[in-house]
């Protein structure tokens, strides 16, 4: 699994989270992560999450921190539970760096009623991908957030690449993990 | 899926880690995690990680928190990624309770460099199984190790149910996390 | 394993056969069965059963009990064992009440040469689904059939209601079943 | 997928319920059934449901009609759904020999409190597997139970060919009833 | 499984990679593999691999004889393992037809540096599937190409049908060999 | 995935087709192929394939090229596939070394009615397992066979290795041709 990062600035309008999306647009081919900055802008027909469609949620940030992550796998649960740890993963990362106040529940971070992410999982039709986005500002969200910028992270990408090498790492450590024990009864 | 708290002391000795443990034991059917509180004294023949065999790695600890934990799936690495989000969720609550001071690095806890867990998870003829121990207290363990006592931790079995709790809770919202989606192209 | 009965009229065109149906329409979130009634009328371009389309079938009846199954595998021999077992369960509702007289061939369901359903299995792109038409009334349709009207079914959505609760039950006793056996050699 | 009847008289201990049994004994090579007539007596240590376990259930018969099925998958959900399908089949075959007073509840077959039938499915290391008994005559057993004479089934290995027969027609037609639809949105 | 051999010609232009083609036009059901001859021309937009898109490759050949195979499973890396084979059966044909000249290498055969075949294999919605093509005539190909008149081939499609046939009778066989084997520890 | 070859003899008696066998041996975690040389004998209850031990095979070499494979996957028809595309690709080394008179018949390899090779795919219970083996010498054997030495092949080691080498190889490839295409329709 590789990563790339895209210092060029990348708008979010939810057409990214689409398969072969790293491949097409940055060369890497098989399991990926990638990760760049833009603002956050899905309207209701790009929408994946139909919880999401059902409340009228709106989902709009001025500049956020992207992960676009793709899995060559059909078993959606499984990358959801991938997306968790992704979630988790975040969080860990952020206290390597001395912010040690984000709670997870389920596939959100938050900093007290401030969301700190948006986060969704979905199968295409040849692997599954998650998209995770990290308010970089608060400015002008339509419910209460937080951003990278408040919690004292300067260099957003900086962040954005440890959290990416730390998910590769961690999943080549998974798939190393799965082939050195015996069965049991 | 559902948790039983085993009050009674019971000593973990690899054996437990045997497919429907905890229907046998406790009446529980379907995914479940169990926890209770014992010693750790697993001998090299009924070691499953064959890595710490080629190590002679030794474990052993005189008072523990253990969970078994099993799922009715046969996609091993699917397992050791809940066991990674398992070790992610009780940093998390011992998070909630005020201990601020543990890294995970992979399926281990860490305070400095003194480890809190041990873990591994399996397949068994008809299931995939995780278990973990934490150690309730640092003396006399092989290794430089950290217990919960030391984290301020007094009730360690109600400590054992808000993780069991909390576990079951997020394999739910997994669940119905994967069908709220549509796909995408 | 959810069921809804929706009371209101709803004509099957075979646009319902879509993912998470049930969802967006009654909110029914994870593994459902939705029951309503209305006429069934299923374009060629519509139709899912390339059978019939090769066989240039026309798929119409005034007034049908529908069922609508999502489940949230995408294995479709699976699904197509549980549609089989769905036609059973019908078949076995009838007989509950007092309804000795049909036979099942397949995914059909016969009074004689008479038949009172039709059904089909697919995949969607996050789930597979079932959907399954009995005629209540028996006339007008092209090919011979019976309604359950004409086996003496008055209270046409209560036995839809019967046979989803079964299913559903069904569902969950054979997630159990599942998880109480030790393997074998 | 082929059937084997075995003429000669055979009890079954539950030491028939390991892989390739019929291959092995009958030559049967790939999915395959196998019907054959004997005493039920299996003892706690051979019983693979611990549910019986559990209750000190006592699995004993005179005289049986015996199915072993074997499909070479490892998805034991699936293979409970074509247990509960093979179970709706003996019920349909024996009412196209005319007994019409039978219940299916889950995996058993009753004539209002008696039970015909013991039935179980379970993972081989390479296969999933089905053990069926049908009661042939009703002396002596534990529990209430009714046979397959009681029924009025006079040829009871003919019966049983029967049933193997359209089981593997099912089989079939459901691999085929995969293959003939398109997916939808 | 089974084959066709379609005797008039027919252009390949990426429209027949679609799920049950097979089935629509030729009224194989199930598992099938079917022979054509006819040009090969695919336009950028109907390209599966995106590869070629991102090289801007080109696939045109005035005269092949193609092979498009579905198999009803959802497991690419799966199919892939068996175009792979597919290429080395289609080497293995010739072979025995006196060609000892050509050289494997993944899913490509050459004479030299010449190139005999063009291959894909990806996912429909409901199936995978496999094209390849194979150069007729070396006339007019865009790099360097090997036709199988060139190798010494008369009839095109007398020779397709041997490697049909030897592929059907593959995977029969591969399905057996899986049935008749103790697991190990 | 990776490859070791072990210098020393090793004897192979069918105790070294165990999960982990590369691992615990010679430390390499993860998918692998070992490679070493030495004589064959496997008893009749350490064969796995039923097949041999239904016919009284008894499978003896004097001296043989071994090969052991481990995937961990638990799909044993995915493992026959890359068992006969292990098989091609031995075949094919042996043509890149200038030996082209060799036919593989399933997961055999023949030169006229003399065979080279013995092999067998099964699964274990946490992986499935390749053992392929090749006569070096022809001596002695139960049945004609052919050895590599009569192939004019002197340093058989060295030859493993290449073989070794392009089975990873491809896998690794297999796995990449699995990320780049999008799907049909």
């Amino acid at each position: 699994m590789n990563y790339f990062i895209e210092h060029k600035p990348l708008n979010y309008d939810g057409s990214q989270l689409q398969s072969l999306f790293t491949y097409k647009n940055f060369g890497l081919k098989g399991e990926s992560i990638v990760v760049f900055r833009g603002s956050c802008r899905v309207e209701q027909n790009e929408m994946v999450d139909l919880e999401d469609v059902l409340a009228k949620d709106w989902i709009y940030s001025e500049d956020m921190l992207h992960f676009i992550v793709e899995h060559f796998e059909m078993d959606l649960e499984k990358t959801v539970i991938r997306q968790r740890l992704l979630m988790a993963t975040i969080k860990e990362v952020l206290e390597g760096q001395g912010v040690k106040t984000l709670m997870r529940s389920g596939d959100d971070l938050y900093e007290d009623k401030n969301k700190l992410s948006v986060s969704i999982a979905t199968l295409s039709p040849v692997s599954s991908m998650i998209h995770c986005g990290l308010n970089v500002s608060n400015a002008n969200t339509p419910i209460p957030t937080v951003g990278l910028k408040n919690l004292g992270i300067e260099d957003v990408l900086a962040f954005g690449e440890r959290v990416a090498q730390r998910y590769c790492t961690e999943v080549q450590s998974i798939r190393l993990a799965r082939c050195k024990v015996r069965g049991v009864c």
